[in-house]
């Protein structure tokens, strides 16, 4: 069935023959194996481009920061999959990234998006970036979107991570334009929802990620990559030592049942 | 419901409280972003413990020769699924790591059990590795399992990321005993299995990998962390300029309809 | 780790102890099980209560009507990765299931919306259908929204289900009002976007349901619950003769590669 | 990439054209939509053949069994996966069915394979079915494989939805030849393993469905199609009243937390 006007596929990222491999214009076993890091291959294959020292330096940093938080509902989703199919490492992983959706862990994007809209609204109307935050924040609000990348279950003064990624950020000198949006953002909040809410590391991944240039559309794929990581240690440590079961046994000692209580016929 | 014995679920992967996050006995925040790279930091968070500067350079050689190539099935399968949910980038990562299984790119962890199983009854019985790989491939072939990590349907003669991979390790000087041992795989096949079939890339990962000392139940973690990368890049692609459903029109140009011709009733 | 207020889990929909299962306030072994069919315990299951006769021929009629299609996108991601994954049909399954997305399957659930927006306008405004479909439509269009459940890639004049459904519809004598109101959106469409598009099955499917009651918030899971039916048939035949390798070798015959020739370093 | 020997896919389930869907040389607009129900439509889609009345009657028996059965792992990881990507439903049923593996739900298959071997054995052997039960049982158990569809954490005693498909099978008068089968592995499975485990759902599934010569091959469908319909129940819910995130925080309560302390660098 023709889907769409297109019927040719193209791709611009990789092409093979029966002896060598071209990823992004790079022979791959010339000159990629061995002599590039994961990290910089990640930013080549996403971009087409290798990172600079400093965009490397960000990148790590924030698939650092976002890799691993312990056994956080996608953690554990992902561990009771390996514990009911354990023959199938590849379907718990699938699990638990398919957790990373809008409230978790794909804020990092619409953060992104957030700071890009205040950004361009500056830009637009001239204003200062606290006018501009301000503005868009209240049209969000107004239109009933959520507010991505502040507060924190857990953190509820500044997430640690923000400022170890903002100190990164400092330190290797990027542009920090994004870095000031997301804190003029955690400014303008108490008068625009009425109360506090502090930068959480969802926020802070784009602000720095966006300063080296990184590609908004491929935002969400950082702590998705990331997430990744943190999911194979657990899976490893579920193969040792399997806890996917006692999880759902304790998630439902105190479990409620409101629903109609027996009709016998 | 309780499954099984265990009912308190524990871990040692990490553990926070309100101001720090530690990760493997480190402080995330205050030691490890902006200090660590995303590669040594997959080593922490699998093993415990942070790789030396050959290990990391051969893990990031394994992830940078595993992560793409091309428009393969599961990439095929990742893209059409972003075309047709387009909101969900996780459900399109989520498909393509659900085509890493047996035959394709888990291989690297049951070639890796091959190679341990090979090194296994050297030991035990005191042969060479050659006597050793006849054995136990024999073994395999008796009992009709698949010799995983041998074979490849477009790199007929030697993947040429297996001699990339064996180059790193040999520069490095890792501990080449499982090198050697898939080398005498590919000795022996012809004798066992009637004809020749080559080194391909999932047999050479662990065959590297297992000569720094990362874990056996690991493996299987490793393409697909490295697939993610790969998965993302596409998926970037896929937003920009999508042919998921060229792909899929394509796919059935030639298609035969086998089945029953209509019944009218 | 606390997120959200509630703390306790509460479920309706049933209960267990060593000897019975209650599921909506009947008992599974006594009373179910040999005693209602699957399509009305799906009812039951998602609404708390059994479906009237004229209600069960509805959701088998569109549960019948979107099961299957061919090898359409979502199919093709799946036999792909039963073929690399031939171990983990679950897997298989849900690379199928998580095509069913905005763009493909999941129009059933925004075409209801609409449909529902669309008789809260001429309830609110006292307007008949024509011309409340006409408001809603252009501010959908005004929006850039797509408007969901019109046009179809193979079936250019009416997809032949839509009729079907509707005589299914019409002979049960169901409330016929979101039918009129579907049959409303492809009269004004011409008028809003210029061109013809006939409706296909995925807004008669929300038509028909919410004639019966069927809860809107539950319309997206018919055509998962329906295709995860297909996909069952596609790999069954998937494990008996493999078509995914070369779905995916077709798909790519006539590639494109638009990226950077290789540059030798 | 051309993988394999076959390059034209071929399928025997249905085609289309502009004008009609013929699924199963039948036409699905004029003949099926409407007329026949979503259990029939399954059978006649996996097996090409509509069912006879009582094998239509076992189908629906068994997908009434298995389809819930409370927040059980898979559920409470649906759910979870819901609460954190609430925008994605069809990432939140992938994420449950992804636990429908070898140690939960799949064991409908490996006890259906179970059956069909020692059936094998009594045809072969010319024995009699508890011969045969316990020849093969002994063998499995020597192989150190799991006896599939025994046992469970909650139904100490048979689990009721057994006698409650085996009534079903016998009022219908369908072969009871694997029913035999079952019991006689309960019966000897105390001299094999040294204690009682009694037939749970998983076991009697297979037990009737292959008397009404369901292909053993699609077994693992049905119990996978079941819960599809219990996740869509327990997913609706969730969109209602949230509990994926009570859930994670009641399952980490009494969290242990076993690995090494913060070591400040």
């Amino acid at each position: 069935m023709k889907i769409g006007k297109e019927t040719v596929p193209r791709t611009a990222i990789s092409t093979a023959d029966a002896h060598s491999i071209t990823v992004r214009g790079v022979d791959l076993c010339g000159d990629l194996i061995g002599k590039i890091s994961f990290t910089d291959y990640f930013h080549l294959l996403v971009t087409g481009t290798r990172p600079s020292v400093k965009a490397a330096a960000i990148i790590d940093a924030t698939l650092v920061a976002i890799a691993e938080h312990g056994l956080v509902p996608s953690v554990q989703a992902s561990r009771m999959t390996l514990a009911a199919a354990p023959d199938a490492l590849q379907g718990a992983v699938a699990a638990g990234i398919l957790g990373c959706g809008s409230v978790i862990l794909g804020a990092s994007e619409s953060a992104g998006r957030l700071f890009d809209d205040i950004a361009a609204y500056a830009r637009d109307h001239g204003t200062d970036i606290d006018t501009a935050a301000l503005a868009v924040v209240g049209e969000y609000r107004a239109a009933r979107r959520a507010i991505p990348g502040y507060g924190h279950p857990l953190h509820k003064e500044r997430d640690p991570r923000v400022n170890a990624l903002f100190e990164v950020a400092r330190h290797h000198a990027i542009d920090l334009c994004y870095v000031d949006i997301a804190e003029a953002v955690e400014r303008v909040l108490p008068r625009v929802i009425g109360k506090e809410l502090k930068l959480n590391v969802s926020a802070a991944i784009p602000a720095v990620l966006l300063g080296i240039g990184f590609p908004l559309a491929a935002l969400k794929g950082v702590p998705i990559l990331a997430r990744t990581a943190g999911l194979i240690a657990h899976l490893t440590e579920e193969l040792e030592h399997s806890i996917g079961f006692a999880l759902s046994y304790q998630a439902t000692r105190e479990l409620v049942f409101d629903g109609t209580q027996l009709v016998r016929s």
